[in-house]
């Protein structure tokens, strides 16, 4: 099974999952025949393991697909949800401290937000956004369950840049038995701005400074925000934050998570009508579960574009080069204007 | 000019350079004439600014090239030499601490590492690797005297899925007006062990764990070990380390940089062989310029293959999916045998 290790010179962990090499990779292969054989599309529900949810769709005829959007368990996991007959290696005798690991206990879902062979938010109807986020919370409020999960990340990789290794549309969830190292530092900073700043949350004050600026701001709504961070690592990355103070997406209200589905379909398809042809990762950034309400911390989105290839530099420093102004992003954004809008 | 920000979430730095969006990138053209337009080919000396260091090579005609190394200022720095007129941007007055900035000080320098136009490390010649490792010292020793420059970091991106905008095998340095965030995780982080295991470097005691265990060991040689990480963050990746105890890469001695250009050119090799085509960045972490030799620091090197893509799950944690276990690795670096093993 997969393994959790840390890596002692820089404190990260790192999943270690052999059996993920076997996922079929759809964009290595030719283009022919991708959507006929794809296991998320409509009428092809057997290629997958059995639903874990399900958001129905109004069908006209037994033609028709019935769902909206499905959960199912991913095929190829980079954890597992039972840690049964982990050994975990036997360490050298002299140094054990050097060799930190434990079982990648956890779940790994797979949202599939359309039954439709759609590669891009600008086709997803406004019904399945909606349903994508309801699934974002309903998975999340089931992961939280899991005694043995402390944190999960929803993720999801758009185009072969991204690391999508399907096209068909759809988004991830990742319940793991520890909460990250970057997780951590950024809740540890938040915690400390707080403890600074006379109460106040790290992220309500961004948001405040970012709308009376306005200069940055891609998007807004009476619930939510959407802006291009200042100190953006990646060209034309945009922060989608609620306004109201909130520390655990899995609370939203079905009212707030109406507003969010548009946030999300508005902010992403700007974001393929200015980059044609564009692949991202857009991550959810949500507290730990073994916390309840905390005023320090506010969930939120990332949406991260794979436009310049991270490189040397990067890894080696932590220090993205960015060669986009967040100013110049936000106004490509506002002005990227599809069909609808 | 170029601009650090710092992330007041993560904490990260981050430059902002809208210039290198201008810089070439072959991988994006058609394959049709590259080694006639390259910049960093012998015959083509004009094309570059004037070179900083040239590292000589005997020449038996008039035709032949007269130099194995040179080193030129990066045409597109991330970073520039003289921070004169830099004005940063004003701050919003009710929440300053939310903008950390500063000029973006300091240089960016290219090695180019043969008068040919190779594109990998297994075609370059010996005398082509002694001289690149030798021009990694000069140029970070030049780098050193620099009154605004902290810390400098050494790269190399092969392949375009590592970032490369240019085929021709080169090398970069970027000396930075301030310690990176994550290399000073890594310093602290190696500090604490220091002081916690009675005055041992972190890295002698993984070096030496490493060897007698001997199962994840690539290479060695009397003064240096190549290992594929208990904790490898990447599929192939390797990490090599003098056997002697060396704080400041720019201190190594002659004789020591000719073992080690036996040491990269045999590890790249092998890379090169098991994994066709591959991508990758090689990381120099050597410690700031404004330290002397220290006991719980020692510099090496990491080869980061860039076979399978960063996706969501990475960026949103910082936590990467390895595939293939390291040990698996090494034992397919190990048996990985080119012409003139």
């Amino acid at each position: 099974m997969p393994e959790l290790r840390q890596d002692v010179v820089s404190g990260r962990w790192v999943l270690i999952a052999p059996d993920r090499d076997r996922r079929p990779n759809e964009f290595r292969r030719t283009a022919v025949h991708r959507a006929a054989a794809c296991p998320f599309c409509h009428g092809h529900e057997s290629a997958t393991p059995q639903a874990l949810a399900v958001y129905p769709r109004p069908a006209a005829t037994s033609l028709q697909p019935t769902w909206s959007v499905r959960v199912v368990p991913n095929l190829y996991p980079a954890v597992q949800a039972a840690a049964g007959g982990y050994a975990p290696p036997q360490p050298p005798p002299t140094a054990p401290e050097l060799y930190p690991t434990r079982a990648a206990t956890g779940v790994h879902e797979v949202i599939i937000e359309s039954p439709r062979h759609i590669v891009g938010a600008a086709s997803q109807t406004a019904e399945e956004t909606f349903w994508t986020c309801m699934a974002y919370r309903d998975r999340l409020q089931a992961a939280r369950q899991h005694p043995d999960i402390r944190h999960a990340l929803i993720f999801k990789n758009v185009g072969a840049d991204a690391g999508a290794s399907l096209q068909h549309l759809h988004s991830q969830l990742v319940g793991l038995p520890l909460v990250p190292t970057e997780f951590d530092r950024e809740w540890s900073r938040a915690l400390a701005y707080y403890d600074q700043h006379n109460r106040t949350c790290l992220f309500c004050q961004l948001l405040q400074t970012e709308e009376k600026d306005g200069s940055r701001v891609v998007w807004q709504s009476d619930q939510f925000v959407a802006y291009c961070p200042f100190a953006s690592r990646f060209a034309m990355e945009v922060w989608l934050l609620p306004r109201r103070h909130c520390s655990h997406f899995e609370i939203t209200s079905d009212d707030t998570l109406e507003d969010l589905a548009r946030a999300i379909h508005d902010c992403l398809t700007r974001l393929e009508l200015a980059v044609p042809s564009v692949s991202y990762n857009m991550v959810l950034h949500t507290s730990p579960f073994d916390t309840t309400q905390q005023d320090h911390y506010h969930w939120h989105l990332e949406i991260l574009p794979r436009i310049s290839t991270v490189a040397g530099l990067e890894w080696g420093t932590g220090c993205h080069i960015n060669p986009v102004d967040p100013l110049e992003a936000a106004q490509r954004l506002r002005t990227a204007r599809g069909p609808a809008a």
